[in-house]
């Protein structure tokens, strides 16, 4: 991928907060909804020129922008300036490789979040995500990992006295629960500040989190059985597979716990003592979230060992076959090559019984060789 | 489990406190009992409905009411409304895939634990846990999890200032001695507080994983003589099974620590100061449960790399019997055979001892191979 | 071990502090003996009404206690009662299966420790711990332990402001050169309190890992002979036990260093400043301690890594043999069998040298073959 | 490296601040150049005397001295001396040996930094690394270390009120960008002092870790395709060598948390508070360079592992042909040899089918043979 | 060693402080030598009678107190109680078996290190540390430690007012560039105080770390050339002796680090700030020193698994060549025996070209078993 390398290298000894999208690039226009909601009504609008949004601002009612596509820096940029946010922030919303954050600039909260969600995963089969190793982006952004199944995508909020605005890199969203519950008059989302909308967006993307790891669990579950019943050189892989995707996960989650955390601890004037509460709910969420990833990368590592003395039994019992056939045979094989010997004295070839005796004698090197191996439990 | 992720699809993005049962679904009701007691009179009673119980709620007399079954939201929600407990609260109730937690509410504590016991283990061999993994939702919630023998559910206490709801998944409980404890009018707990009763409640949990540790102890022990006696493939799926009841264990417990610490220190008001020295035990209690649980697993761990070690030793003891036998008998065939060709000038077949000195040779050649391999102790 | 099971269940559900004694069994009679002593003088006695030690408890001299046996609850209970102990604790001292630990009950202090110490071991090789894994019991007490060699018993030490009572579980114990210290008039031991007396006690038993750890030692050297020169499947189980012991070991140990440090930062008021120094050595002697444990398990497991990769190599070795053999005799023997085939018209037969040729050709065969595997280095 | 063995064993117990160089000798001199500047105006030089920059010390202007080649030390002592800086911060910039730190002078800050770029990387294969293990002094110091394409170099910086002093090994750096955002009126460089140039220094060699990390991470790509298609012993050596990597590169950049995460918090009053918001966007950074190093060391550890388990993979299929071919013929040259054996009375040779049956009869063994291994699934 | 074990057993329970020498026992007497300087003059002397030093201490000057040898008692317990030394630090000196650790006695602070330098190790193999495993003792004890090459000796230090006692094991010492620098009137030692001659004495120490550090780095460059081109059985020996030598030497360097960051915080009033600065830099090159110990123990268990990959390697290719041996003659021989059969009527054997025919057609199979391996990459 020289693109992205190029792009590193170009960035590299720019000004700080030189807008440079990292990222995925997209053809289409990025895409502002806007919310503007109290208790009483709600204004919904689809805004073309990012200039449009900016009267709501100073209203008392709650604002909620959403941007889809971070790709158009200068539409980023123009927002930025408006509101007043520090370069540097928005050089990280165009930037989609963060890890989870949260920094307080005073006047407004800036968090970074990774949402993850299944792309179009019915009709692929398990082994799917083997042979196909996350590009090399992905060692750097998992934020542009589509690992067969699984797409994470950077959200980054900022969360105001009055507004939230939050950034995707895609139209795909998981708000649009959120959207209804606005929308209808009697959510207590509409009667709640800029904090509780801040609270419901990343409740969701956690609460998300959840059905990833479900899906995952089931893909645990099925690879148990294929490992039990008949593993093969795909079983290990699809578990290594799943194991580097806990890896990923893992690392999209756990800073998360810090950004709950310093939440819910409230230092922020942002945040009111009555959301703090559902904050602690998001951090409990994002606890038992990591807690889940742990206990699964344990199972898998479990499932690799035991796919290891798996093959260790079969080589050896491989080897049982081999040596029983050697030993029953090469004796035989031997007398019989004895008595094929062309020697003029060999009186045992004159014996008229001579011929069936050896058989005899044969058979009793077998049949003892086979009581040897069963005491030695080998068949 | 598609019911299970249809289900985690659904809450996501639902407002926070919605109640959505997550757990084992039964078609039985729910069972409310009560205890109202202070030193002098106890009063117990089965609620058929659930507002009989709002009267207690008042008295000065301890009020413990015990709810078996949460999946009736509706019972769940009556009965929070009605002591004041927030709908975040009550939501983690009917999630029975919480870890275990304190959260301090000021007028209430609310505790969640996991209770696990035995469930109908007697006549089930040890191996019975092989083969059988635990299914998918046991990745996500060990409160559901029924691996051969041990059952595990979720206990939630609410802790008020003069009353102890209790919420459990299953009527099975191991609260009988306390029942008993309670109606008996001699004992400590009827002098004291609700903050007691509670005690008593985790108490009983935490001392049980001492009788759950010592029925997976005895299995450690019994795969330990196989392992060392007679050690198959079936011994090494036994061990990671227990390895993983450990891992399960160790999450159901190790997040405890912190909650019985939590109410050692006494930072509520709703725990008395003579209670404390009580819950300091059952902290105690937690750390020694920790600390086997991790010996367990070191000890599980060294097993399986004893059983990695006996399995390349058997490799290496089949390919000696292979390699003895293959040394030993191939240069005889082969010297067989130089006698077996057709050759009309071979002076030796003509000779009269021919025969028996090739046998001979033969007989020193088998020797000293034998020899050789006593040397080098492999027989 | 079933009647412990039975015990734990039993024990389910009790009041807290009712007394249940969990550890081992004996038929003997508790014996108490007494101390009494300042700078002085000195009294000593054997106890056999527990009620005659109560006198002591108001002197001013310091008053050592020790209890041999705690399965005798009614002596302790008595003991305790007389004594102000909380039944906590008189609980605790009866289980035999407490971690190391302290905890502060402002009057007194209360103290559990591991003794550890040779039973009888002269005349038993190393290997004799392979083989006979501990007990079930020894997973959730090392207390009861016996491994071959080394035994472990719960040392309980009740530290008041003038007395001190120590629990043992047998009359063995390592406190005998105290005893001499305390009749002789000369030791420091008799000018100072009682935290010094129980400083003396502590540090006998913690100098004494160090005596356990020499004896440890000298079996890993041992073995590492063992492992160098000859090593067998027993030795590997040798290595695992002696890893094992470590974990055990290990268990004891770790919790000490809390309850050195407790004591050394003198937050209780029982513990006099000049004793302070002498628990700081204490402290030190205990960090040493385990940090010879870790160093001895990382040596362990370096060693059990040479065990495999000798077994490794020994395989490599066993097939190298088994090629060389093969390689060289499978194409003579076919040569051989080329010239035993029955063919009317094979012309080589006919030849006058064509026996030796043949001959010539396969020694030919047979010295290129060595000569590739010299090349090969594998012989 | 006997040179650097025999530096240490000088340098041990020489007066501490002796000025000794340790790390790549050069032959050129070393070569300082100079950038004086406001926001006004920008004063560039290439400094031939070290005593010519001394004026610029004590004007109002920022003025930035990078020294290329420590290996001087008689320039770095006068550089210093007039500077004012301690003989212990010279000592620690001509041995290059130090791990990244910051010691903070009051009157200057003094910080160590490993700059890593691409060498001259481009036509050399990936396996090259392999067969030429860093040399001895890498494991004391990556600093001089060449694997193949990686550099790193220490760059030293003393940073005080209005000025920052660097220095480097080598002439080659990253730092163009910079003086040309310098030398151009418009940055925001040229408006804040030195801290913002030592931030700006800092940010250029931290931003390239991202592109070591990209090209690392590209390496590991072709790796595991090489390992799923085609993996041999060298694609083995080439992981542990990227293993390696990722240790030293570890080893240079942990360190570096702590730095930054100093000058974040701006403990120093050299530190401007406008200047501590950019210094935290270092310290993200840092952050997930270290991350994306974590995550990079498991990936390549479950590649090894994956080597290995292919490696059984292949044992045991080769295991398997041969025993196929040995139980297949084995016996058929059994019966061929039965047959060859010379008794007088052998009816079946004169039976008339007899050799038709005989090779019937040993094709109906090859096939059972063939079935039984088809069942089995070895073919 | 029966030796130390009967001194450990002696040693338990008796009083604390009595000075019993645990190390190596010599037979030559100590040896005291004494410096007293300031910066006008330095005295040096020999001292025969220990009460010969007892002048020096209440002068203004710094004396320097050097004694080579702990093992008579008697002359350090009659320093000790000159200078007021608590008998717990008499006993730490001569039992040589601490950690490194800091004890602060207000007057004085009490110091113990660990002094690594090499023996006489110039004409010894690498592979001698090999099969020469580390004492018993060792494993207690790495003062006493003499694996090949390297040696290590306890050295305690106490630093008062004006005044510095040195206790070391034997002669031997890296001290000798301290006595040069004091005798030489120039040197900074001269000026200051005996906090800044125990800084110099403890950096000599830890600057030789680095010493030894670089060669045992040099044997792990060896070790890889071998692993790389040659490696046998004593090549995985040798890793292992290395990693064992990180081991022991981790343990003595380790413990330092919080000795110095004591020093360095200057919480003792005995420590000058000047001296202060020096001391972080000791503190800064401890660090490294951990630093490398720990990435040449990554780099060492590296090389263990590239080792044992290379294992598997090896017995993978001398399967490749048993089996293609076996493949390509067996059935060769089979067809060989078919034709050696003696039946009447085999139609074949009368053919003119039977044996030419026969001849080509097993070449044919060779040829196509060879094209076979080939394909699968076998050859």
């Amino acid at each position: 991928m020289p693109r992205f390398i190029k792009k590193y290298k170009e960035k590299v000894g720019l000004p700080p907060g030189t807008l440079i999208h990292l990222g995925r690039d997209r053809s289409t226009e990025s895409r502002i909804t806007l919310f503007d909601y109290n208790e009483k009504e709600v204004h919904e609008a689809e805004i073309t020129k990012v200039e449009d949004c900016f009267p709501f601002r100073d209203t008392a009612t709650v604002t909620w922008i959403n941007v889809d596509g971070v790709h158009q820096t200068g539409v980023i940029e123009t927002l930025g300036s408006h509101f007043g946010i520090h370069p540097l922030v928005l050089s990280d919303i165009v930037n989609t490789r963060q890890r989870p954050k949260i920094e307080d600039y005073d006047d407004y909260l800036f968090v970074v979040l990774k949402m993850i969600y299944h792309g179009n995963q019915t009709d692929k089969p398990v082994n799917n995500t083997v042979g196909k190793p996350a590009d090399s982006i992905s060692h750097i952004n998992p934020g542009t990992r589509h690992n067969g199944e699984i797409t994470a995508e950077q959200v980054s909020l900022i969360i105001g006295p009055n507004y939230v605005i939050s950034f995707q890199e895609t139209p795909e969203d998981l708000f649009d629960p959120i959207r209804k519950r606005l929308t209808s008059s009697t959510g207590r989302v509409r009667k709640m500040g800029a904090d509780y909308l801040a609270y419901a967006l990343i409740d969701t993307i956690v609460d998300n989190y959840f059905v990833i790891l479900e899906t995952l669990g089931e893909k645990v579950e099925d690879l148990e059985d294929e490992l039990l019943k008949n593993s093969t050189e795909s079983t290990m892989l699809a578990i290594h597979s799943l194991k580097r995707d806990m890896i990923y996960l893992r690392r999209s989650v756990w800073p998360l716990r810090e950004v709950t955390a310093f939440l819910e601890r409230g230092e922020s004037k942002l945040i009111h003592k009555t959301t703090r509460i559902y904050l602690r709910d998001v951090y409990d969420h994002t606890i038992q979230v990591i807690d889940n990833i742990e206990t699964s990368r344990d199972i898998l590592s479990g499932m690799l060992d035991i796919y290891l003395s798996t093959l260790s039994n079969r080589t050896n019992s491989v080897m049982k076959v081999l040596t029983i056939i050697a030993t029953i045979f090469m004796p035989l094989t031997f007398i019989a090559g004895v008595y094929g010997m062309n020697f003029e004295n060999m009186p045992e070839l004159q014996w008229h019984w001579g011929y069936p005796l050896v058989m005899l004698f044969m058979t009793g090197i077998a049949v003892s060789m086979l009581l040897f191996f069963r005491k030695k439990k080998w068949i």
